[in-house]
């Protein structure tokens, strides 16, 4: 796990390539969705923004907001959206389950990530175009598109919030692309686990000693409290060793509970 | 693809289970935010949100707004995340890479559809926590928590907007375990059919309710036992509820050692 953290940073001027994908957003309305997408570029590592044609003062608002990303003041603003991805050689249009019939190709979202990464791979250069807030993206706009990418959401509520789509789309392209965390949830290394300790092992379980030790102490106590008939100890015995054993205890945790519990019998008896 | 769907419509009962998924909301300050976590609820089929000590006026104005989700109406207001959280068997806190060291098991949001899944086979009931806009979940909110899924943000900008974390969050569980998707075509509907029947599954966990009675009563009887200093008591209670978590406890179990602690405080009282 660490050796491939490392390896990724070893490569990561090959294989960050966030840069190669524009975002292109089609004449959005609400300054409010346009800071919030280029929030969620900065939050996954895009840099290159495009906005077509956009309403002026909105733009204009969009940009001067407080807090507005830096990526916003260097965005590109292109008449068209044949102008905008001019120089792109895989073009995706975004869209949810409302879309009536598709021309195209679609992908399901989470298919997307490898078909963008096998584009980058082959020095290609990528569009994500997402429509205007109101009607999405028309039937001229998405002939210019290679691929429309579904947002798999519900019959009932199928049309999203264009922050939130933009959002939802960079997370599943960077989680799977580019960020190291992916790589590591897909191999199995799951749960990602992390310790407070430096290395990045899970804690070390207690040996058996320790649960005897605990369970000894624990059934002390119980005896000091009245806790269970004299004639249930041999069962409880039996159970208490099969319980300390499901909870599969750090050693640090069985330490902890083996103090706690000395200390109750001492008191109990004293 | 058609066939696919029909398939799917005929399971539902058993496998629409994002309504033992609760998306609770801790405090959260700006109405749009809130309004835009309902809507993404919507969007991918989520019905159950708790909102924990909201300020009064910008929820109400949430609730009002025009467009407002129905969900929003139908929200619980709780008092304390516990309080929310009390039904919840796996209690999953939400964050990005800024989070300085978590205390708890930490997975990439990439990983955590499986762990949802499985919580649902086991018929459990699991909580989503988002925390405020500004500050995010506390170490004391994060001590409710079993997991803390980790939003894999760049560094340059780990701090998401709520809406968009929502999105984010509900959108990678709703696409792995409830969407019929691509994902589900490339891993031949993978591990997400299930039923709740009793067959064969695993005993189910605690809820949180049960964890939080037992943190009380271990910590009467640390406190009737003298086992730690008054001055540590803020700093162990926390420890101590991250604990109980980390043991992951059925219900059987975690009643036995309730019982247990119960007749240990009554004796070290008596």
């Amino acid at each position: 796990m660490r050796r491939r953290r490392r390896l990724y940073n070893r490569f990561l001027p090959a294989i960050a390539q966030p840069d190669r994908i524009e975002v292109v957003l089609v004449s959005p309305r609400n300054p409010l969705n346009i800071g919030a997408a280029a929030r969620a570029m900065a939050n996954f590592g895009f840099t290159q923004l495009s906005v077509v044609a956009p309403y002026e003062t909105h733009w204009r608002e969009a940009k001067s907001a407080v807090g507005a990303e830096e990526l916003l003041q260097n965005a590109k603003v292109a008449a068209s959206i044949e102008e905008a991805v001019a120089a792109c050689t895989l073009v995706v249009g975004t869209g949810s389950l409302e879309r009536r019939k598709a021309e195209q190709t679609v992908v399901a979202l989470p298919a997307l990530a490898p078909l963008v990464g096998e584009e980058l791979a082959r020095a290609g250069r990528v569009a994500l175009v997402f429509g205007p807030e109101k009607r999405g993206l028309t039937r001229n706009d998405l002939a210019l598109c290679h691929l429309l990418a579904e947002i798999p959401t519900g019959a009932r509520q199928p049309s999203m919030n264009l922050g939130q789509a933009v959002a939802v789309c960079l997370y599943e392209i960077a989680a799977r692309l580019f960020l190291p965390t992916a790589t590591q949830a897909l191999s199995g290394v799951a749960g990602v686990r992390r310790t407070d300790g430096p290395a990045d092992s899970p804690a070390p379980r207690a040996p058996s000693a320790r649960l005897e030790a605990l369970a000894e102490v624990v059934e002390e106590a119980m005896a000091a409290a009245d806790y269970s008939p004299h004639a249930m100890r041999a069962a409880n015995a039996r159970d208490l060793r099969l319980l300390l054993r499901r909870l599969s205890l750090t050693d640090r945790d069985a330490r902890r509970i083996l103090g706690l519990f000395r200390r109750i019998l001492w008191r109990l008896r004293h």
